[in-house]
């Protein structure tokens, strides 16, 4: 691992990202998609000696959190915009959770994705009733041809991450998890293009305000452009990425940057490693089937505590009562793998 | 699949089965197991076109039904009982329960396995604390082995299904489900030895005497000893079983082949690929790692939702409002798989 801690400043989000507007976005798509649930495991709190309270996006419509910020941008489309449809490039969560929405509230849309895309999630997006288009693989291509379709069709684009209603989406699972448990010490998300991360900072910051709740983020070693940014004070590109945790790959955005650079505690990247032992642990333990990008803000969390905590940081120390164990949010960000066919052990002789 | 309706007998259970005996084991173990969450998923039961209640028992502490049974047991040792410790013979998930409870009431526990059993399964009984004693991997030595314990040791054997201690503990988790949805029109349960679905069958004729909620059995085509002796009314020995479902291979015993000949409403056997398909709908679908036992409940249902209902057989019709969706309750028996390592992507490069 690597740590980095950080002094996040005293000033409060931009306007945009105000207290109303993540209340707004949580009442907007209220009933569409699903309150998760937040969950412990006694073992786990044993094993890390403090309360750890997961926020379950894994269990959300579409597998993952993504489908928070996709709906709240489609419900604020005017009937212009909504009838002249929607676009993206990804292929990964967000395009699934973009079609999704898109499909709930009867809008078409469309995905680019580079040609050579698993066909399992080509097809996965096509049965949420999305179009799919294909473009050679680079970064060049997928903008050329997302903006030859904006302007085909007239398509609004509902980009995966660097947009104000996708952060604000976002932010609500957060508050979510801080209604169930106010008291939270920390919260620790992942990061790839910072949606969530960003989303989680606006929600710590405004849920108390006298208390600002820290917010940790945590990358994969193989993708740390968020890390190097932070560590630089400059907004760094991501550049050959290499990890198993496919949903982290990209650079962060022109309204995440911001948000992360005035509101982050600190900073963990681990070894995929580091991210598989934490996968181990929801599997064989918990039971639930998290991606690699999902385990990333446990195993993080884990190897803080082994290897920092509470040697070289104060930021989490309990603040109500001296002797109640920590209490430490953790956002799970999906749970979608394909399992075509399912690993199963070898049929069983009898015994 | 294969299906064998049966008609239920209007008797009671036997004496030793009471819904007092019942509800005295989820007294006796209230606090020191989970009561498992029982929940549901709205893709399937768009699915399936009916609702499907999964009681959860994958969630359960050592992660199967099977500390249902042994904490009943145990908790009615005598002192100079537990004083002489337990011994059982398993390799499954009954030796991980029986070692979690012994070692939750401080009384030893031996374990007898088969010598060619894999070395993580030794290991996880080990960890929780029971000794481990190898024999040859013939029924006729783990019963000798286990003999020769008891002689020794003066231990007091546990078995792991044909005890009506063990079956009244796990008849918990039916009535559990049936506490949360008193109205559901029929329950599936797997069965291999048949203490979960003989416990199943008691708590569905006793919790609404008036209706006896039908209960059906789901067994694994490669090891169908059950539906062998349901179909000819003779105890048939299970020869030579061949299953993804480890967790089903054992024969109905002298307590639990008397129950399900008298209270089951009907069996269905599946194929591995039927109880493979299910437990992809388990990961993919609702993030549950379920071992292929586990998955043989849903799998069963939904062949026998396709091929069977409702043409032969109107057992489960709704019995109150002719409206309403069915309700069907799972029972899920576990989720214990090895993931070591945890199967992941390969690390993806840059895109």
């Amino acid at each position: 691992m690597a740590w980095l801690p950080l002094e996040p400043s005293d000033s409060p989000p931009a306007a945009e990202f105000s207290r109303e507007a993540i209340l707004a976005a949580g009442q907007r798509f209220a009933g569409r998609i699903h309150r998760t649930p937040v969950l412990q495991s006694r073992w786990l709190n044993q094993q890390l000696g403090c309360e750890v309270w997961f926020k379950c996006e894994h269990f959300q419509r579409g597998g993952a959190f993504k489908i928070r910020g996709a709906t709240n941008a489609l419900l604020q489309l005017t009937p212009a915009q909504a009838a002249r449809g929607v676009v993206t490039h990804s292929s990964g969560n967000h395009a699934q959770a973009l079609a999704l929405a898109a499909q709930m509230g009867g809008i078409e849309c469309t995905v680019v994705m580079p040609e050579n895309s698993p066909a399992v999630k080509m097809q996965a997006t096509r049965d949420r009733g999305a179009r799919v288009v294909l473009c050679p693989p680079t970064q060049a291509d997928r903008i050329a041809t997302t903006q030859a379709i904006m302007q085909e069709t007239g398509a609004t684009l509902i980009h995966p991450f660097d947009d104000p209603r996708i952060i604000l989406g976002q932010a609500t699972a957060a508050w979510e998890l801080l209604e169930e448990v106010p008291d939270l010490d920390a919260i620790w998300a992942p990061v790839g293009g910072g949606g969530l991360l960003a989303g989680t900072c606006l929600s710590a910051a405004w849920f108390d305000p006298a208390r600002r709740i820290p917010v940790y983020g945590a990358e994969p070693a193989g993708a740390d452009d968020s890390y190097r940014s932070l560590q630089s004070g400059q907004l760094v590109t991501q550049q050959q990425p290499q990890t198993i945790a496919d949903g982290l790959l990209t650079t962060l955005g022109q309204w995440t940057w911001p948000i992360l650079r005035q509101q982050l505690q600190g900073l963990v990247t681990v070894s995929d490693d580091e991210i598989q032992a934490a996968m181990q642990i929801f599997w064989e333990r918990l039971k639930w089937v998290v991606e690699p990008s999902g385990a990333v803000s446990l195993a993080a969390l884990r190897q803080w505590l082994a290897d920092v905590d509470p040697a070289t940081d104060s930021a989490t120390e309990p603040t109500a009562g001296a002797n109640r164990p920590r209490k430490i949010g953790v956002i799970i960000s999906g749970g979608n793998r394909d399992f075509s066919p399912v690993p199963v052990p070898n049929p069983v002789p009898g015994r």
